[in-house]
């Protein structure tokens, strides 16, 4: 598969106590909802007013899972970039499309705030 | 807003026959449903096997609309780039999620075929 | 490493006839310089001005060389997607930078005409 | 412009000491350098081995460059979403091409290591 298909950058608030999981394979795993409410640009009004809001299930396995359950907490805003999954759910009763992102990269997102880093890995892999 | 939020770039085939519309201000407009198909490596068969598909609502205007109208059938490979929507929807009986792309970007993609250029626009807007 | 890592979509026009070639190993290769004006939204005068051009060496590879080497041609509007290598070079008389491409997408823009596809290619690697 | 020209992610590691400046009409103004590695898959050894280094310099302003003033430090990891500018140079006796990074986002990157939020601003712009 190309690489670039279906990757997306979100920038976003923690919408969800990040949950942190380990799977099956003994892989960590934090999972948390995402939400990137959309501004729009009024030309008639000349001003910015609130669009959509698009809600995101973000997960991240191994290492990035384990830093980013001792960093984040619901409320920050974090910039996430990863592949978009497009899921069709039915309960029988419900239906719906979740928006799951397999995150590549999770980072604090530094317009909203500030935050020190610490480092836990060495080396690139 | 930040010029990156939402941004996705989506390698699809298009799915439905494209729409040839004008919105009430008399702008053009297309409109076509595209179906990305996901590919996984797995690494216990060493293979590629296939995966989730993603589908999309992609809309196009004015310029891009005309030239896209006058160029692409269903069955087309296209490249997409634009703004993600995620919008609820809800009919009474049904319910689900949509996931609408407002494409900034409509490139024929050329891993798949070839494709003669026409030039109908001179200036970079 | 991780797949987001430098990855760049441009939006150009092919400014040099595009060379097809082979590597040692066989494989088909194209490659072309592409360049990308920016444009800059001047708030005092209200208006779009040109801003700097950025040109860049695209090559591909394999069956998307062989599709682009059938289709492209100097002056066309491309959309390339891939990764950057920003590499020095120095003749010992002259030194520089050269940003180099290596495309996983390439299509034919829409934005600025018209093109019919041709499928070449049946199935999604 | 399209939104989408020339957008590019890059995660890279921060080379020098971020600069804190203010532009002639008082913006805060943060710069440095950023170095992103790239590692290649080697197929005949099935190992990854370095490949690649790019440098880019980038510049962020307003509240981004104010959070990030007071958070980024030589060496920090970062995620940087932005709008790349190719510069050619000519000092008469060196000549060259510089990759300037005007940032739309900063992250810290928590592929690395782990970070606490401290929010400063409310409003989304």
């Amino acid at each position: 598969m190309r690489e670039s298909n279906d990757i997306i950058t979100v920038l976003g608030v923690i919408g969800t106590d990040p949950e942190a999981k380990v799977t099956s394979n003994g892989v960590p795993l934090i999972k948390f909802r995402m939400a990137s409410t959309q501004r729009k640009f009024d030309k008639e009004t000349n001003s910015w007013a609130d669009g959509n809001t698009n809600w995101y299930t973000v997960s991240a396995f191994r290492g990035l899972a384990r830093n980013a359950i001792a960093s984040l907490h619901r409320g920050d805003p974090v910039v996430v970039t990863g592949r978009l999954h497009l899921r069709a759910w039915n309960t029988g009763e419900r239906q719906g499309t979740s928006a799951d992102l397999e995150a590549d990269v999770i980072g604090l997102d530094l317009q909203w705030g500030t935050a020190n880093f610490q480092r836990t890995m060495r080396a690139q892999p």
